[in-house]
C-alpha cells in the first residue's frame, strides 16, 4: 500500500491508471477507521480496480465550537486496517497543502438542500464538506465514489454537487454499519463513556419503534415525532438536535410517511457528544 | 472540426484524447468571434495537440437587467472562422444540459476578488463565471485554457478557483487584441452606433494618458484619477462606471502606482454600452 501526502503526486498516480485503463474507487475519510470505513473501502474494492483512501480531518468542515481539535486520530492503525481490506493508496495530505495561503473558493449546495438538519445546527458544515469533496475528486479523479448512509444529508448534498459540476463521478452509497447492539458505527462513539451508551441506543431504538408504529398503521408525521421524542427524552441525559421526517432525495419535511421518507435524528448525549442516524420508515428496510 | 452538444460526449472525447496521450488546450467563449478569441484559439494550437472551443452564451452570469438575450449570436459564421484558424472541437452544449432542473450548486470566490470592479455593479457575475468554467473544465478535462486579459478580473477569478479547487488546468492569459484605432476587441463593440465609437475609444486613450503621466512621474492614483474622470468625461455621451488602479494579483486598490498596478476601466456609453479595458500604466506594458 503507498501513502501519498502530496495532492500533485496523487494525481500523477491517478492519471497512470487512467492511461494503463484501470479504474479507481475512492473512499474519503477523516480517518480513525471502525467497521463501517471497511465496508465502504471492500465494496469500494469489488467495484473498482483500484482503491484509493484519502485520510483528512477538514477544519473548514468543523464549527469553532466543535470537536476539530479532539477528533480522534490514530494513523498507524488505520494503516494496518486499509492494508487488511486490500486498500491501494492512503492519500493524507497536509493542511497547508489543501488550504495554502490566499485559499478563496467555495462550493455550496442550495439552502433546500443544506439548512435544515444537521445544517441549521452546524452553519457552514456543508459548503466544507462539498469544497473539500470537490477537491479530492478533482485531485483524486475516481471513476467511483463510496459513502456511508450514516452521512444522509452528507450523501445527498454530494450526489447534488457531483452532477450539478460534471465531475464524472459515480456515487455509491453503503448502508449504515451497526454494533451488535444496534448503534450506528461512528468515529465519534468513542467519546462515549460506558454509562452513556445505553442513552445513545435511543436513536437506533427510536428507529425501530417508528417502524413498528409505520408498519402498524400510524403515518401522520406529527403523531409518529410526538411519540418519539417522548420516547428519545426518557433515556436519561438525552437532549434532541432534531426528528425530521423527510423525502430521500429532496430532504423536504413529508407531512405523511411514504416509501420515501426516510427518519433522521440527532441526539446530544449530556450536551456532550452528539450523534445520528437514520433510516427508511415504511416499505423496505435500508 | 468535430462540432458536440452533450456533456458526456464531450468528456468521452476527451478521456479518449487523455488515453492517447494527446493533450487538449481550451478556449471557453460565449461566441461571436472576432480577431480576440481568434487570437486565443491559435494560442492554444501552439501550446496543445488538440484545441476545444466552446461557446456558450452562459445564462447565470448575467445580471436580470442585462443584455442576456440581445447578446450576439451567429453560429454559422463561428464554425467557419473556427476552422480557419485549425479548431478541433466546438463544444456548444443546450443551457438544459448544463442547468438541468434541480440544479443547485454554486461556485464563489471570497469577495476580495469577485466584490469590486465588474462585480461591485454586476452581483453574482463572478459566482456564474466561476461556476460555469469550473463545469467546463470538468467536462473538457484540458491540460491548459487561455483567457483574454480584457477580462482581467475574471482571469484572477478563474486562476484563483482553479488552483483552490485542484482543476489541474494551466491557466493561460492572452494580452488584449485591438483594433487599429485602439478600441479592444469585445462581442459588445456591434451595439456601438458609428457616432458612439470616438466616446469608446476614450478608454485605450485614458490608458495611454495615464502610461503617458507615469512615466513622466506622476504615481499617484489620487491625481491620476482625477485627470482621467475629466479626460473620459470630456468625451460625448460616456458615464463612469469605475477607473480603478489595482494589484494585478490581489486586485486591492493601490494609493502609489508601481509595476503591478493594472489600472482597469469601465465606461458606459450613452447609457446603453457598457465597455472595459485595462492595462499595466508603468514598467512593461501589457
Amino acid at each position: 500500500m503507498k501513502i501519498i501526502r502530496n495532492p500533485k503526486q496523487m494525481t500523477a498516480w491517478s492519471k497512470e491508471q487512467a492511461v494503463a485503463g484501470g479504474t479507481i474507487g475512492f473512499v474519503p475519510t477523516m480517518g480513525f477507521f471502525h467497521e463501517g470505513h471497511l465496508a465502504l473501502m471492500r465494496r469500494a474494492g469489488e467495484l473498482a480496480d483500484q482503491v484509493v483512501v484519502s485520510l483528512f480531518v477538514n477544519p473548514t468542515q468543523f464549527g469553532p465550537q466543535e470537536d476539530l481539535a479532539a477528533y480522534p486520530r490514530d494513523f498507524d492503525h488505520d494503516q494496518e486496517l486499509a492494508v487488511g481490506v486490500g486498500v491501494d493508496v492512503i492519500f493524507a495530505p497536509e493542511s497547508e497543502d489543501m488550504y495554502p495561503t490566499g485559499f478563496n473558493t467555495t462550493v455550496t449546495v442550495g439552502e433546500e438542500l443544506t439548512d435544515r438538519l444537521c445544517g441549521a445546527v452546524r452553519p457552514g458544515h456543508f459548503a466544507g464538506v462539498a469544497t473539500v469533496v470537490s477537491k479530492l475528486f478533482n485531485i483524486v479523479r475516481p471513476d467511483l465514489a463510496v459513502f456511508g448512509e450514516k452521512d444522509f444529508q452528507q450523501l445527498a448534498v454530494i450526489r447534488r454537487m457531483t452532477e450539478d459540476l460534471n465531475l464524472g463521478v459515480e456515487i455509491i452509497g453503503h448502508p449504515i454499519i451497526r454494533e451488535q447492539d444496534g448503534l450506528a458505527m461512528s468515529s465519534r462513539n468513542t467519546y462515549l463513556q460506558e454509562a452513556e451508551r445505553e442513552a445513545a441506543l435511543s436513536l437506533s431504538r427510536a428507529l425501530a419503534m417508528a417502524r413498528t408504529m409505520t408498519a402498524d398503521g400510524e403515518r401522520h408525521v406529527e403523531s409518529l415525532t410526538a411519540a418519539l421524542q417522548k420516547f428519545i427524552l426518557s433515556f436519561a441525559g438525552t437532549e434532541l438536535d432534531y426528528i425530521s421526517f423527510v423525502d430521500q432525495f429532496t430532504l423536504q419535511p413529508v407531512v405523511e410517511v411514504n416509501k420515501d421518507t426516510v427518519l433522521a435524528l440527532a441526539v446530544q448525549i449530556n450536551g456532550r457528544v452528539r450523534l445520528i442516524d437514520n433510516g427508511f420508515v415504511a416499505g423496505d428496510e435500508k
